[in-house]
This record gives C-alpha cells, structure tokens and sequence, in this order.
C-alpha cells in the first residue's frame, strides 16, 4: 500500500479525508485512569487499547492523533511506535498527527523534527509558534510533512495572552496571518483551532478560507459540534479535522463497539451537517 | 544526602547556588554529530559522555538542563534518566533543569509534569506560556519543583511575536508580569531569558528585581557573558542561572580537563563580574 501514497502532504490530507468520507480525527490519549480494565494493568494494555480503537474506526477516520504526554509520562514510547504501526497497516489512508505542541529553537526543534518524523513516522506534529520562525521551519521543510501550528486554542486559559490585542487585531489573529503568509509555501500547515470558541473560529475561517484547522475541544472540553461546523467549513465543505478523544474512545467504557458507534455517529452529524452547508459571507 | 534535601524549590535553589558559589548551569545536549568517538556509536556512550561531564563540573554547576528532544529523537529515554541519577549521585546540591518547553491543556499538562518531575525526577522544567493559566499552572502546584516559563527567548524569531507590542509594552513583558503576578505563590517560578537580547534583559530586571531568570544563549549562540551579567544579574548578584551547553561540554572535542577548564572559566568569570557589580538603577 505504501508504495502508492500519494506525495505530498497536501496529497495525503486530500486522501485522507476523501477515503473515508471523513473529517474525524480519533484521539488516542490512553489516560491510565479511564483505561478499560478487562487486560490487567501492564503497558501492553495501552497498545491493546489502541488496536482495539483503530479497529473500530479504521474506515471512519481521516486522522488519528495520538497526545505524546500521556505515553511519555508513563515510558510507553514503544507502544506509541507500535500503535502508529497499527495504524499503518488497518488504516494506511489515514493521517498521524502526533499531539506534541514542540517548539524550540533551530537546531533542537530539527531534533524534535526527527522525533517526530523520523522515529514514530508520524505524518504531522502540532507545534507551538511562542518562539518565531526559525523554532517552527524546522517542522514545515518536508513537503510529505506538515504540521499544526497552536493559533486559538480550546482550553479555559486559552485568552490570557492569544486575546491580547496587538494593533487592535487579537494575538492569534497575528499569528494565523504570519503563518498563512510565511510557513506555508509547501502548504503543509494546517492550525490548531479550539471548538470552544466558535466566534474566534468563524473570524480566522473569514480572513483564511484556504487553510485547514485542527480542532479539539469538542464533547468533554464541552465544544459544540454544530456551532463548529458552522463557524469552520470552508466553501467546500471541507477544511476541518474534528478530533474527538474522550467522546469516542472511552464511549461505553471503551467497549469496541460503544467506539464503533461513536466514531459513525460523529461522521454522520458532520456530513450531515456538511451537505446543507452554506459557507459564512466573507463580508460578514 | 537526600535526607538533608531543602524543601522548597527556593531553598533547594539557594543551596544549588550557595555549594559551589556558582551561577552556572550545564546543558547536557547530546548531540550525535559532535559527541567524541572515542566509545563508539552506541547509546551507552550519550550516558558515558554525560558522566564524563557531571564528573568533570560536579563542583562548579549550580545546576544542569538536560535538552530532553536530543534523548527523545534517538530514543535514549533510559539514558536520560541514568543521566539525572548519575547527577543525584556525584552532585546533589545541583538542580536538575528538564529543558522541554512543554505546554498544554489541564489533564495534558498534568501527564507531562508527571514526566519531568516523578519519570525523570527534575527538580524543573521549562515550560511555554502560550496556552496560559491552566495549561502552566500543574507545573507549578508543587512547591519543591519549579516552572522555568519561556518569556524572551535567544532565538533569531523570538521577537516574531514575542516583541509585539500590547499596551505600549512587548508582549513577553506581559507575560512576565502576568508571571510574577499569578504563577509565583509558591516562589518556584523562574523566567527564560535569553542572553542574545541584553536589552530586553535589562528591562525585565527592572520590572522583576525579585525573579530569578534562565539564560541560555551564552556562546555559541553568541550571548555576551559581561552584558548579560550588567543586564541581568539582581541586587545581590544573583537571581541568574546561566547556561551553557555546547562551550562546556564540546570543550576541546569534549575532553574531560578542558570540559572543567570551561566550566572553571565561565564560573571565574561571572564571580568576578559579581564581585564588583553595581546594580542599574532601578529607576531608568
């Protein structure tokens, strides 16, 4: 199958979500605490887990996005390659973003780069923009490669400084404006966009309807399905990746087919939603 | 020796600093391309070269930053954690700084403090304030561990969005204040303050005369040590925890005398700045 995947990451995004008919993203963030207890207590039960959620959704996910910190703080870096293997083979349409929010400068962010990339595979890594350009190019060099830059995010802090007004324009907005403008000449970047603020989001939908946003929040952080569609589909109906961890993978317990339904459910009510879809006026 | 431990973070700090008379902190970043051959390519030689250093400056170092993405890159979890023990062992008054910039929503965040602090026992961990009041706070609940929060960092594109200006101030200082106002109940907060920008430098000491700053950029990024040390040294010629990574330990191809000679000199040198420092007036 590897053979045939297509080239370029923006290849791969298309594929990625056109094979499925998808735009889900299942997040893969074995918190140790909700794991189901039917396979003991070992680190073996976190990569049986995750087969077992692949399994589930393989032909309803256009990503998977595993959340690094609940692997490192544990040492399961052997179950996360594994796991990003698995992927491989049952869904080899999908994308792996590995949640990893790295950021550093030049030289250590090319490591990060290689951690990424080069020892789990993966296809993109989230990355935060705190530290300018050169601490983010290393992510965006490879064409097969992309990455999610943080620009809004989901979490109740996420205003403290992303609010800040800077020339009377918030401090994300500058952020998504310099990325549209300077990291995306390989149009591997996508933005991270939180689901708890719809308004922020309908606002970088109308100054950036070419870019494609990655967005948690929905389901636990409390994001509303609906309002997110409406403020993020492109004109296309397209231009989002919907991940959902919590709300899929612990959904009966975390019972295969409780996932199963899950996962179908979420795509249904996006494409649902996604075919009536009338874009927000961009004058607006 | 553990018994004797402080048990603050600012007493542990003020014993790091008080044992060896030293502001000096030495990253341990190894990189594979300019590690010595002498013991071959395998991973045990990151951990020999490491012993070699902590060895080589157990009496000079106030404290030593592993960069966590040259371990995670190559997979050489197990000798980074050796590395911290072999620390614990011959330097014990040293604090262990995990150089990660690691950032993210509550329960994400709380996985990645459990990594620095109970995984690799650091007694801190560098953290990027991007996502704000939650995503640091689980860094800093703990008060014998320390949060270092990147604030104007010594990369070429720090001031891509860090210099933005909010209020009529940059934004970094906004964060500082924010900082120093909210995150530092339990005095375990230190701010990232990169020795490339003296200026800048200078004007957090006077807006945070109380704050302690990590510097990184001495050297090879091209830092000058006497205006770092004239920006930003306190009024008792501390509050700096000055890094150095690879001046120390590349040192003469990263031989053991010339690693201590390098650390020796870096150490004589800020003494002697402290020595006869005046500190700017606080009023310019």
């Amino acid at each position: 199958m590897m053979g045939c995947m297509p080239a370029t990451f923006r290849q791969r995004l298309e594929r990625a979500v056109q094979t499925p008919d998808s735009l889900v993203c299942v997040g893969l963030d074995p918190d140790p605490d909700l794991l189901p207890r039917d396979w003991g207590e070992g680190p073996e039960r976190v990569l049986r887990f995750n087969e077992r959620i692949v399994d589930a959704t393989a032909d309803l996910a256009a990503a998977y996005k595993p959340q690094i910190a609940f692997y490192s703080a544990l040492g399961l870096e052997e179950e996360l390659a594994a796991s990003i293997r698995y992927i491989r083979e049952r869904a080899p349409h999908a994308l792996v973003i590995l949640d990893a929010k790295r950021n550093d400068i030049g030289n250590t962010a090319r490591a990060y780069a290689r951690e990424a990339f080069e020892r789990y595979g993966a296809d993109a890594v989230t990355v935060n923009p705190y530290m300018g350009t050169d601490s983010v190019a290393p992510f965006l060099e490879d064409p097969e490669r992309g990455a999610a830059v943080l620009c809004r995010t989901s979490n109740p802090g996420a205003g403290d400084f992303q609010d800040l007004s800077v020339d009377g324009l918030p401090l994300y907005r500058h952020i998504a404006a310099h990325a549209a403008a300077h990291w995306n000449s390989r149009h591997n970047l996508l933005l991270v966009v939180g689901a708890t603020y719809p308004r922020e989001m309908a606002a970088l939908r109308r100054a950036h309807p070419e870019l494609v946003f990655l967005v948690p929040g929905i389901g636990a952080q409390g994001g509303d399905l609906q309002a997110t569609l409406a403020a993020g589909l492109d004109a296309d109906g397209r231009g989002l990746l919907i991940n959902s961890a919590r709300g899929v993978i612990y959904a009966g317990g975390g019972r295969a087919d409780a996932i199963r339904a899950a996962a179908l459910e979420l795509r249904t009510a996006i494409n649902r939603h996604r075919a009536s879809h009338t874009p927000a006026k961009l004058d607006t």
